[in-house]
């Protein structure tokens, strides 16, 4: 069982890092209390952690993943780098983290090379535990002396941008132990039924101009603006992700032999990866079972289907007579389904729930566009938005939420992306056709 | 000067061949002589190989390139397989040539692989032209006992896809040239003067819906339709291409070694390859000159750059306080250009004129946008249009045409596509800003 | 500072483990104590891992290195593999752990592979702790209880095993901190005076045939015999190994910048890793220092040049007009030398002594000899001894011992062995000449 | 058939060039016409291309491999550079071809990158012959003019270097061929019986101290002296080479799936490249078949095997119960045998003879002695043997000679030296035991 598991890992390169800070794009209107949203996300993070080892917590299972202990430490550094600093009178922790902890702001200064980050046995998990309640009293005291406006916007960012790497925690931590011959369990689940799922129904939506991309309100990352106007033309868009029911109809009609459903990368990323099922499904006593947050365990039918490559996606699609969605069409959909929201982070329930009407939550969902800039985008001044843009090449388009999102980070015009090949990602799709 | 010009080859191995056919949209209208269009179309790719050498014919210089003797046999094969066997009644000139001649039609068969193709050292050169006149034969009789609608749109598709290979032979035996530490010319080109580029103006095009993709008038291949509406916002666009002069800016302002001017994959690709200047360039005593058709020669001011890779472009834009159009913007541009067209395919002439008002020659020029299938694409049935669309992918659009495009393939719809670090593509860019 | 140090990684993938159990020669006769012996032995084991975080036991630097965590669990598995699994009655401590920690013994079975050793984060240090205790419990009521012969030959196999990983557990965990930026020390070392150090002398050693090899007296590994005659021409062997003073010279000389200087393979290493000095230095303030077991510190000129590949002493013997010696040439010099023990293994000064007459300890040294079998050598039956020659290939053979080497450990005929490109052994050199 | 055959061509890249030139050894006595033997070996190597289109001569399988094209010339160029340029008054036929041809002589210059020999597709193969007919004229007039001892040493040494490139072009385009899908044959061989082997039988050798290694007489390269003593315990040695018969029970045996029988190294690589049979076999309906200078033939059970690697001889040997041949072992052995030769180069006549008491001729043998120096070896002066010890590092001594080396450079004392992997080289074994 532990060999076949380890086969399920990724282990491919690539080239950047995608944990970007972005900016507030307009003045971010003031929470009742950003202390109480200050300490409540800060306190999200070391939970997520916590059933995590010294040990889990450092080692790095792929150049695209970071150890548990840097997303602490680097979520920690934002704020000392672009809130405390600024802000002066601020005692660096330790001088050497700055190198250590920063991702990727070149503006700031050299970095530690990202493959590497494994190999940074010291500070121990403790220590950055002492780090991030040092800076965690520092941002109190300065939320209690008052902050300014842009200081609150930075705040809020910092938020937002560790909410973000809470999601790249669990997915990092779910790889490390993928990789673990045994696939050791973060959580305990109990048995359940295992339901056939609902049928697949299809919402028409017309075509015509639409305004899309974020309104301004409340906060947003700037990739989702400008707001700007598209035209669609009429379609039809699956009321429910596709299911791993669906999934294995799909295998079982030989979708991973048949290179007619697949894009020319697609295919040779099958051949190249030996590809047949998606990420951390294996085959146990002649069935298929998934790895998980509770370790490997037999497939629920009505789930979504996880841990897909955009290829897989594509070429389901192919399978099915249907398509994937562009990024428009699935925003447009989405403002018209009232109960959209899934299911979203939840430390004790790390799986996404039975598929059903949800957009926003449960699995991202891969569309058919790519990650580009909308018309009229500018990247951001100064260190924290210096790159805003700079993954705009070679990425794929995902929109809504998984059950790795924390609560209220989720919004109908969220743009997630990632690379095509990409599987450690709790990430689905949902069907489209004319 | 050798060792400098062979640092400038591109040796990134690529995952598929893109030399696709594409297929006839709807009825061509049979032009008035299709025989001697036949004619004219086998004769070009004939004299553009006649300065090459048995040797020079043979030899691949990286996986994505294809050897001049491949390009001669496999536009050939397209005939025997595609026209000539089904119409019943032909002696295939060599059975093996079905496997070594496919390139990537996998109903077809098997095929050799690509990056081998340099090893297959049989047939001779001599051999292949003797093929090529069998076959010509055999469909010169085909037209003459007349062709039915069907077989006389294989035919035109015939011609386009051995169009598209008379652009790419030139490509490759140019890079291969590239390789050889002398840097060999193909042909001579006179001393000339250098004269000062024309001042760049741009042209305002209103925003508003616009209907773009081809009209199904004449051939265009599938990727090119169906004909949509976009939407635009306000946007100007240059009236010239970029020029070797305002490279040398660039290049002098540092382009080559900021990263903030640079896409995350771009810098990488800087970084990895050593990129100090566009494809081909090289310094000689001091000063930059350039690889082409001619040699080793000074630069041309006034000329279109050119052998760029989308990330140069990219970053030249950016530098330049502007962006690049995307696909739509260009085409809608292009339609109101009267005298668009630039220098076109000439064997005696392989470069491209000074930079003016042409959008359909001299250098194809990088969108901003991804090569994607527009809405309501389907994919044609059977083996010739089997895969039209398993490049789209990332991949990026180029538009216009080149000096090595033959004269009539070009026109305003036409997309072509190549991966972001592709450099021995004839390819410059054109500004757009808001 | 730690950018430099980084660099000295060494990152070339290996095939193998070579951390070879080996067996006993002819019936080892009974120490006095050999319960004492063991818990020696086990002890000291504990005693290098205490300075290591568990974050540090877990990390692998690179595949030829293994964790801290991974050399503990190993060595006692080696234990309940071999000789507490065939004495009966045990009950393992974890039977998941016999797939996690046999090194290469393909007749036990399955193994984990040894480049992903860093990602198995579970068990914890703690729990090897435990490991351990359960194992040396068991060995000490079977050693009290009273053991055969073959047991005694056993657990004198598993205690020289043990040894062996002391060694290699000393210079991963050096290995793995050396790739840390700030390049954090193991332990204080005090400020030193840096003399001169011995001037070179030379032994001469007259022709002949010689006996070589162990000749049976005490504990050896099987790649020590057949004893047997070899003849010798008459050499000269110098007095002391090479110092750091020397090594100097060698640089300034422009050592690392001519190709005449080094084997073809030698020279396409120091290219492809940019190699200027030995491994672990660094230039710190426009000098050589070097990391080590205390940190970064300034070179000690009298101290022997250490963290050398084959091709660099090989090198360095051409400049120097001499050439290494064999390993029988050395052994049978080392023979004469009464007083030849140098520095061996001591937890609280992990680094060379001053270059003297010590042949054994101090550093390994390279020899000219390929590793291959002595004639008449036969592997040993049985799992424990089924790979003993399995590395005799494209090898090259170490004599003596080093700092990190346990004392007790080492002997004239011991034979080490290493691929050529090899840094992180505490290797150095002795120079020879006719 | 072809993809099969296609699956046996090796493309490990490796770090050199080996074909060195060596060094006349003290004076060579002067042959009664040394101009009857220059021109016997120049039109030798100009009737082994003949069979060889341009286009086969230009292209480069692999690293290792060179074109024809380029053999032909490399070997004229040193004619040229040695020779001709220091006798002056030479004119040379095209100043650029130093570059070109020059293979790894760093003391003359730069030279053109080994692994890109197959895209210098300019000087043509007919330009080629036109410089070789140039330079012959000039040795010729110089010989007829009269030479004094140096240059007629030179020229015996050119003409040594030539007939090792004979045998390198043999093997290089086999290789070539190999790697088309259909195998093309470069001669004839008739239909032939499958004889029986010969029995095996031993020879036993006394104990003892032997002299060994090149005594002076006649011309020998510098790598096989000094002559000096070496002590041997008794052995056996095989009056014949191991067999094709014998080498299918091998694989009957499980030979390439038991990894008890390989050495580490040895079992990664058949795991990395898939062996299941030696160089240039397939299965052609159901049975091993050969590809060979005739193509793809019937195996003939009494020929000794061939193109097999080190690892593979070393693995037979220990599944036979017996062991390689040191290689003073195998020269001891061959000095008794009066008539040892077998097949050599004959160019219509391109494979091994049946295996019978040849031990100069048919197939080389692996030996179990790594290239190193012998006691006393001193690297020649200057720039024609700059390197002669360069390669004394992880390479495996072959003695004997093959069905492609020229008749008259056979010798016993001859060593020939290859990276264990290596499977293009005519290279069997040939068995011993104590």
């Amino acid at each position: 069982m532990g060999t076949a598991l380890v086969d399920t890992c990724d282990r491919r390169p690539v080239a950047y890092c995608h944990d970007d800070g972005g900016r507030v794009s307009l003045a971010a209107p003031a929470p009742p209390s950003l202390l109480a949203r200050f300490q409540d996300v800060r306190a999200l993070t070391e939970r997520l952690a916590a059933p995590l080892s010294p040990e889990d917590q450092t080692a790095q299972s792929m150049p695209e993943a970071s150890p548990t202990k840097w997303h602490r430490a680097h979520t920690t550094w934002f704020f000392e780098e672009f809130l405390l600093g600024p802000a002066g009178g601020h005692q660096p922790f330790d001088p050497t983290f700055r190198y250590l902890f920063n991702s990727y702001y070149e503006a700031v200064g050299p970095r530690h090379p990202r493959p590497q980050r494994g190999l940074v046995t010291r500070p121990s998990a403790d220590e950055v535990g002492r780090y991030r309640a040092h800076v965690d009293r520092a941002v109190v005291d300065l939320l209690r002396r008052g902050v300014d406006e842009k200081q609150e916007e930075m705040i809020v960012l910092g938020l937002n941008h560790e909410q973000q790497h809470q999601e790249l925690l669990v997915m990092d931590a779910l790889h490390l132990l993928s990789c673990h011959p045994f696939g050791p369990a973060l959580l305990r689940r109990p048995a359940e039924d295992d339901p056939e799922p609902l049928p697949l129904t299809w919402r028409a939506v017309p075509g015509g101009l639409y305004e899309v991309g974020h309104d301004g309100t409340g906060f947003a990352f700037d990739n989702e603006g400008p707001r700007h106007s598209v035209h669609l033309v009429p379609f039809e868009i699956a009321e429910r992700a596709v299911t791993n029911a669906e999934w294995l109809e799909f295998i079982a009609d030989g979708g991973y032999d048949r290179p007619e459903l697949w894009l020319s990368d697609g295919w040779a990323a099958v051949r190249r990866h030996g590809w047949r099922a998606p990420g951390y499904w294996l085959r146990q006593d002649g069935r298929w079972a998934a790895f998980g947050s509770a370790g490997v365990r037999p497939l629920r039918r009505d789930e979504p289907v996880c841990h897909l490559s955009f290829y897989e996606a594509d070429a389901y699609a192919r399978w099915a007579g249907a398509r994937l969605p562009t990024e428009f069409e699935w925003e447009v959909a989405a403002r018209e389904v009232a109960d959209s929201r899934g299911r979203l982070l939840d430390p004790d329930r790390l799986h996404p729930g039975p598929a059903g009407r949800h957009m926003l939550g449960d699995v991202w969902e891969w569309t058919s566009s790519a990650y580009l800039p909308y018309p009229g985008f500018r990247p951001a001044q100064g260190a924290v938005g210096e790159y805003n843009g700079k993954f705009m090449s070679d990425q794929h388009v995902l929109r809504g939420a998984s059950c790795a999102t924390p609560a209220g980070h989720e919004r109908p015009t969220y743009r997630n992306f990632y690379p095509a090949a990409s599987r450690w990602v709790f990430a689905g799709l949902r069907l489209a056709r004319p």
